[in-house]
C-alpha cells in the first residue's frame, strides 16, 4: 500500500510500549494525565442522562455540526465570565480540545511550515500536528512560561512560522504558567509575524493558588487566537466534549473542517452536559476538585522535597495535574525507568524525552498527581526515592 | 490569515442555505438522512446508561484510543456473523463512519491523487476528502451499483487513482445496490491498480427485500478494503459511534491517525452500546426498524408511482433511507425547489447537483423516507405532485 506523504510522520511513540507496563496493577503509575474518577459527579450525571432518556428522543438524533445550541450558549456565558466577550455563535463544540489541535493544524499548516511551541510541549499536540508535516521551533520555557525574548529570536529566524501552540496555564508537561507580561508580548509578536495562536486551556479552572490571569483570547487584538477548552478535567473525559472559540473566517472554516472530520459530537453527551449546567453548580464542583487536587499536589511536592535527593529539581505548579522533574545532567530517565523504576521500584512516570519537539533532553520526567489515591502517591514516590538514593 | 492550501477546497455547500428552510415547521422536508427517532430504543438505552452511571466511574474516564475492548469484541462478533472473519483487535471504534472517511483520506491521499466514486456519490464523503485536495473520477452507476466496465475504463485513464469510495448497499443518494458480480470485479480491479477501497455500509442491516450480499471486505484478497459501519442507523446517531475494520499496517496507521485526531470516542457511549448489546437483542430491534422503514419506502414509492407525472422516474431501493428521482432532461431541481417547492408546495428535498463530484446533473433529487411520519410523507409528496403536474 502506498501511503500519503503525511503518514511518514505518523509513528507509534516508543514511550507507549514502556507505559503499557503502567496497566500492571502492581505498578504505581504517575504516567497518566487522568482526573480522579472518584471526583466525577456520578449522581448528578446519572440524573441528567436519566431525565434526557426518559424524554424526547431527539437527544439521540443528529444535531447541528457546530454543536447543540444550548451547550454553545452555556460555554459562551462561562467564557464571558472569564473575560472572553463572545456569544454562542462564536463557540464550536469539539471532541475534546485534542480535536481543536487537529482542526487548527488542518487550517493553516502546509508541509514545511513551522509550528512554534513551548520547549518541552504537550505530546498530544505534536501527534496532532505531525500529519501536516510541519517543522518545529521550540522556545525556551521557564517557571514563567514561554520566554518571549526567546520567542522573538525564534520568530526572526523562522520565515515559515504559521502556528504558535501554547498551554498558558499549568502547562503539560511542566506545570508552569505564563506571566501576564509575556502573554501581552506574545500577542504583539503573533500580530507582527502573522501567526495563528492556539491557546489550549484544559486545566485553566484548576488553579490551586496564585493570581487568575487573563486568557490570550481576551488579549487578542486581531482575531488570531483559537481558544480551546474542555470539560474533560472539570467534569469527565469520557464524554469527549471540548470547545473552540475563534473569530470570523477562522471560526467558519474550523466549523467546516469539524463537519468534514466527524459530522458532530455526541448529541446525547452535549445535551447531558448542558442539562448538568442548567441543574447544578459546576463552579461549586470545581471548588471541590481544586481542594482535592491542591492536597494531592502538596502531598507530592512535599515528598519530592523531603525524600528525593537534593539534586532532583521539580517545578511548583499553581494548578493543573503535573509536576516536572529535572535530574542531574547525564541522568537518563528512559534507562532508569526500564532498568530500575519499573522492575524494581514498580513505579512508572513519563520520561521527558517525548515532550521535546526537536532535541530531546534525557534528564526529565513528568509526574501526574491528580489520578491516584493518597496512599499510592505516598508509596510510589517513597519507593522511587529509595531507588534513586 | 494565511490558510493551508487544503482549505481552498473547504467551502460551505450552496445547498446548505436552501436546506435551512427545512427547519421551518411548515415545510415538510425529505432532505435529511435521519432515522426515525420514534424507533430509538429509549427505554433500553435509559436502562443501560442508568446501570453504568450508578456503578463504576471508569465509564466516564479515558480509555484506549482504539475503543473500549468489549465494544470492539461485540463488533467483531457481529462482523464475523456477516462473513468478515476478523477479531476484536482488527476493529477500530470511530466517531461514526464519517470519521473513517477523514482517516482513510488522510492515510493515502496526496494533493492531486484521484478518488474514484460512484456517480453520484455521498456528499459527506466529498466533504471529508476535499481537504486532501484530490481529483475525482466518477464512475457510471445504475440500478446494479457502480458499473465495473466503466470502472475499468476510468482506472485505465487515472494513473493517480489511490482510493475507491463506495456505498455498496442502498447507496446514498441513489438507493441502488452493487451486484455480487460487480463486487468481485471491483476487488480484482482494486488489486490490479493498487487501490485502497473504502467500503461504507451505514445502511447494510436495513435491507427490506432481495438477497443479502457479501461485503467487499469478505471478498478482499489483499487487505485493501477498509470496511466502515455505524450504529447511527441501527441504534441512534446521537451517540456518534461507528467502526472501521482493516488489515495489518493499514489498521495500525488508521489507529494512530484516530489518536491524533481526537484521542478516542466517548467512553460512556461505547460502554452503553456494549452493555446494550449484552442485555438486549439488537437483531430483533433491527427487524422492527426494517418493517417500519419498508412500510415507509412502499408508501413513498406508491405515491411516486400513482401521483407523480410519468416522466419522473425513481429508483427502487431494496433497503436504506433514500430514493432518487430523475426528472426530464432540462428540468432544474434547484430552481424548482427555490421557486416552487419551498414557497408554494412547502416541501424540501436535496437537489441532486450536490452529489456529483465533477459534472453536476440538474434533473435529480434525493428523497428520504425514513425520518417522517406517514401522514407527512403523504401530504408532502401529494403537494409536490400537485405542483409538478
Amino acid at each position: 500500500m502506498k501511503y500519503a506523504d503525511r503518514v511518514r510522520r505518523v509513528v507509534p511513540s516508543a514511550i507507549r510500549d514502556l507505559l503499557r507496563h503502567g496497566a500492571d496493577p502492581r505498578i504505581i503509575s504517575f504516567g497518566g494525565g487522568y482526573p480522579d474518577p472518584a471526583l466525577f459527579p456520578m449522581a448528578e450525571l446519572r440524573a441528567v442522562y436519566d431525565e434526557l432518556l426518559a424524554g424526547n428522543p431527539l437527544s439521540l438524533q443528529y444535531c447541528p455540526s457546530d454543536g447543540l445550541p444550548e451547550l454553545r450558549e452555556h460555554v459562551a456565558k462561562r467564557l464571558a465570565a472569564d473575560g472572553i466577550d463572545r456569544g454562542a455563535d462564536d463557540v464550536l463544540i469539539i471532541q475534546g480540545a485534542q480535536q481543536g489541535l487537529d482542526l487548527a493544524g488542518k487550517l493553516v499548516l502546509n508541509p514545511g511550515d513551522t509550528v512554534v511551541t513551548e520547549n518541552p510541549t504537550f505530546l498530544g499536540a505534536l501527534i496532532a500536528f505531525n500529519p501536516f508535516e510541519p517543522d518545529y521551533a521550540p522556545v525556551r520555557t521557564d517557571e514563567s512560561g514561554m520566554d518571549t525574548d526567546d520567542l522573538a529570536r525564534v520568530l526572526a529566524g523562522s520565515p515559515r512560522a504559521r502556528l504558535l501552540y501554547t498551554v498558558p496555564e499549568f502547562q503539560n508537561p511542566t506545570g508552569v504558567t505564563m506571566s501576564l507580561e509575556r502573554r501581552r508580548r506574545l500577542i504583539e509578536l503573533a500580530n507582527e509575524y502573522d501567526l495563528l495562536v492556539v491557546e489550549d486551556t484544559p486545566y485553566r479552572a484548576l488553579r490551586y493558588d496564585g493570581e487568575h490571569l487573563p486568557t490570550l483570547k481576551s488579549l487578542d487584538t486581531e482575531g488570531r487566537v483559537v481558544h480551546l477548552g474542555s470539560f474533560s478535567k472539570i467534569l469527565a473525559p469520557g464524554m469527549r466534549l471540548g470547545w473552540a472559540v475563534a473569530d470570523g473566517d477562522v471560526l467558519e472554516k474550523l466549523g467546516l473542517l469539524k463537519l468534514a472530520a466527524d459530522t458532530q459530537c455526541s448529541t446525547l453527551n452535549m445535551a447531558a452536559v448542558s442539562l448538568y449546567l442548567d441543574r447544578y453548580d459546576i463552579d461549586a464542583h470545581i471548588v471541590t476538585m481544586r481542594d482535592a487536587y491542591r492536597h494531592k499536589r502538596d502531598l507530592m511536592l512535599g515528598i519530592l522535597d523531603d525524600a528525593f535527593p537534593g539534586t532532583v529539581r521539580h517545578t511548583t505548579p499553581q494548578g493543573g495535574l503535573f509536576t516536572w522533574l529535572t535530574f542531574p545532567s547525564g541522568f537518563d530517565t528512559v534507562a532508569f525507568m526500564r532498568d530500575v523504576a519499573l522492575p524494581e521500584a514498580r513505579v512508572a512516570y513519563v520520561p521527558g524525552t517525548t515532550f521535546f519537539p526537536t532535541e530531546p533532553e534525557h534528564n526529565h520526567a513528568r509526574l501526574n498527581f491528580s489520578g491516584l489515591p493518597d496512599d499510592r502517591i505516598n508509596d510510589g514516590l517513597t519507593r522511587l526515592a529509595a531507588h534513586l538514593r
